[in-house]
């Protein structure tokens, strides 16, 4: 299920070997003369509220739902009692639950589990991560579900519009089986564009491409007809480790995604530690707002050490097919020259040491910082590609943190704002003659492509599981007529005029 | 000294009234028999490495400081031992110190304290405000003046270029009285300028006003010769009580600086609490990064009840000058008409209710959010004014916390890319006949002020005592050229590039 979900039974683990937890059990046992059951839970209670008593530190919070998931569990063992156990469910089902644990997760069943609908959860939440990951169907935030639904009722769940309808009457079922019936023909369509190009209706010829996390997804991209890896976070050879990986380690890694992609096109972004992302090897300094903290090529052009090796692992593997390599959190004109100067010496002393390189190593930036996309005419002639990164470009164009539910009205990738930011990336560039890609949510996001198409963005790199549809989408459309759509969204007011106009022009263009 | 510098002295006071302190203190000398010195010494030191060991907390960190300064002034009265008192410096002398306290800076008397050098701190530490606030010439951050310099020994302190001599030759003594004395007569020569309008050499008319933050600091700008109040912060009437301000209150202080100004305008912005500004009694959610979150008017628009309070108050203060209102942190178009609509609400009931209120009371809004300013075409239509607020826009543009010392490089006014969102903001709102003002510290920054002229900032406002230099600066250019600079700058690639091209126009232009 990947190393995040991993570190969740780690983390149990670690509280059932724990002496204290253990010893204040046995303690209690032995002094008070209670039963087990009721030593532990007694415990648990204890620990728990110590650690919600930790307002201001939301780690510590986490480990109270960890407390409690263990107590839940041995309790269940101590009594008899078996806890409802997804991996159990052995008929098509909807489960109906204030919210899913890591653990419940974990045993979800795609072949019965059917959708789920929780009380709590948003955007980035467990849940919903896992109902993409899963590709269930899931409703997440309903607020009140559990207490709605009863054992029986019959559900339908539309997870493309977040909604549920409970003991439905004929008429309903009828449509959402129909829509089923729709859905799932449109899946076998798509599935027979995996070899077609991705060319819109009047044959312009766009990339679409993968965003990575491991070499181990390079499969899926092939599977899903991804024509290049747009991004490959590199975090993973950090995360995954005690300390920092070796330049072998490394050059493995990047080596079994460029000859793994067959000359296909590999984007690799260099370390992006930092922000929301620690290393328990290397300590970062506590930030109050560690998203306008040191991180990403911060670090990198700081803690060079650390950059040149990552570097020379990279250029190494750019011998086995097509590498380019691009840099996270660029700002200014001088801090990709630095970065820049630094690979090219990199490459020199490789080239000395006669270690073999590729030829044609393309060297680009990540453009997700306000400050970069308003002076993208000057970085454009340093650069050899830009990469929008929309999740990071949005957050900070809108000073409001994407983790942070009170301010999740300011996600607003349709806004003109943000439009004139990508639109001003593009021109510069292609004025320079080079090339742009995107890789964040938006790219496949399906009211963003026909106007990221009409304003010529030439790489769109998403999910893998998001390519085919995508591709379906081009195929339909006309960029002439998108390059009028592109000019009213950017000339529109708000997310929601631009959301209407895109509407507006999918009807008149069935 | 301020409501800042006030709140230590009460934490101390805390201290010396917190009754575990005390008891503990009193335990140890009635059980370990040892005298009141040392069991103070223990207890305080037992007190601070708790406090220390709470290393994911800066306020808890705080408090370690505060308890060590109270154990040092309680155990000198203990001791008999004076401690080297700031206050009682009663001959012209230059402190060199590891740190300056809150209650050391305190007690600095002007008339001898002629400067002072510290081993740590930096441009937000509070003994650099303290020397901004006193007008005491000071080096901070110098980390090792305190081993290399020895009492007695003489010192230059040039506090403009952050610089020291120790035990200077006479050549230096002489260099250095002679700019001491330029600089004596510069401030004579800018104190002729009061009453002057702020002219450019060939006779443009722009304003000079100041930022305020309590209805006290209006003196100082009168004094000064301040032509407006461009900011007045409303955040000391709710940080400075124990729940939230009263309407009556909140009239009380805006009617203070309005009728205080005697017509000339004042804007007050609205409630900027959140970030980093916490209030006790109007609990915030805690937040990864604050100042990417629930802050300013994203708290007003959803907390209206605090919002139509205090617009209510400002309604009622306009009839007594003239005042305008502004809004902070307006990301998009839908915000900012939220806001205006629950102005006009309150603006009409007051009316219904036969409330005098001001003719025309302007109401505007922060320019401080990228997104914001790459549609300032569209805002435009809807304001009265724009207010750059060029600390919190420089931070977010370049995804760099202001207060974070390993990002401070990115802290970079004069980029071409900052420079051309403030292009923006001015060119469209002069396009719809809007003003537009600046009120971060740029607007009094003398590299800056040439460039903002020549971009058309119609309303420079800046601390008081900035006042005089800046129109000073301003009555030697002329705007004909400085169109053209700020015309380089605009094109040039980096921070350090617009530096030199201000430099060498000055030069050219003496």
């Amino acid at each position: 299920m990947g190393e995040e979900e991993a570190q969740v039974f780690e983390a149990h683990i670690a509280i059932l070997n724990d002496p204290e937890f253990i010893g204040t059990i046995e303690n209690e046992i032995d002094n008070d003369k209670v039963n087990s059951e009721q030593a532990l839970s007694d415990v648990s209670n204890k620990f728990i509220s110590i650690f919600e008593a930790m307002d201001d530190n939301e780690y510590m919070k986490g480990r109270a739902a960890d407390v409690r998931d263990v107590c839940k569990r041995v309790l269940s063992h101590l009594l008899g009692v078996s806890l409802p156990t997804p991996s159990l469910i052995d008929k098509e089902s909807i489960i109906v639950s204030h919210d899913l644990t890591p653990s419940d997760t974990a045993q979800l069943n795609k072949n019965y589990v059917k959708g789920f609908i929780t009380d709590i959860g948003g955007r980035t939440s467990h849940s919903a991560i896992m109902s993409r990951t899963l590709e269930i169907p899931a409703v997440v935030g309903s607020e009140d579900a559990t207490s709605k639904i009863k054992n029986g009722d019959t559900v339908i769940i539309d997870g493309i519009n977040g909604m549920a309808i409970v003991n439905p009457n004929e008429d309903d079922v009828e449509k959402f089986q129909k829509a089923k019936r729709q859905f799932e023909n449109r899946l076998k369509e798509w599935a027979k564009l995996k070899d077609a190009p991705s060319l819109s209706l009047n044959g312009e010829q766009f990339t679409i491409g993968a965003n990575i996390g491991t070499p181990d997804d390079v499969k899926s991209v092939i599977d899903n007809g991804g024509e290049a890896v747009g991004l490959m976070r590199s975090e993973f050879l950090y995360m995954d480790s005690n300390e920092l990986p070796t330049e072998d380690e490394q050059f493995e890694a990047y080596k079994k995604v460029v000859s793994g992609m067959n000359g296909k096109q590999v984007v690799i972004r260099t370390m992006d530690i930092g922000g929301d992302k620690h290393l328990p090897y290397l300590p970062l300094p506590e930030e109050m707002n560690p998203f306008l903290g040191y991180r990403a090529i911060r670090i990198s052009l700081d803690r060079q050490e650390i950059f040149r090796t990552q570097l020379r692992a990279l250029i190494r593997a750019s011998e086995f097919g097509k590498l380019a390599i691009m840099f996270p959190m660029i700002a200014t004109v001088d801090e990709f020259k630095q970065a820049k100067k630094i690979f090219e010496e990199e490459k020199s002393k490789l080239i000395e040491q006669m270690v073999p390189v590729g030829a044609n190593i393309e060297v680009g930036m990540m453009m997700e910082i306000p400050a970069a996309a308003m002076i993208a005419d000057k970085l454009a002639k340093y650069v050899d590609f830009f990469s929008i990164g929309t999740n990071d470009l949005i957050q900070y164009s809108f000073a409001a943190d994407r983790g942070n539910e009170r301010v999740s009205y300011l996600y607003q990738p349709y806004n003109p704002s943000l439009l004139r930011l990508i639109k001003n990336t593009i021109k510069y560039a292609h004025k320079e003659g080079k090339w742009v890609g995107m890789c964040g949510e938006m790219a496949g996001d399906q009211v963003a492509v026909p106007i990221l198409m009409g304003m010529g963005l030439d790489e769109f790199s998403m999910s893998a599981t998001s390519i085919l549809q995508t591709r379906s989408l081009m195929r339909k459309l006309d960029t002439k007529k998108l390059s009028e759509l592109a000019n009213s969204a950017l000339n529109a007011e708000t997310n929601d005029d631009v959301i209407k106009l895109v509407k507006e022009f999918t009807q008149h263009n069935k």
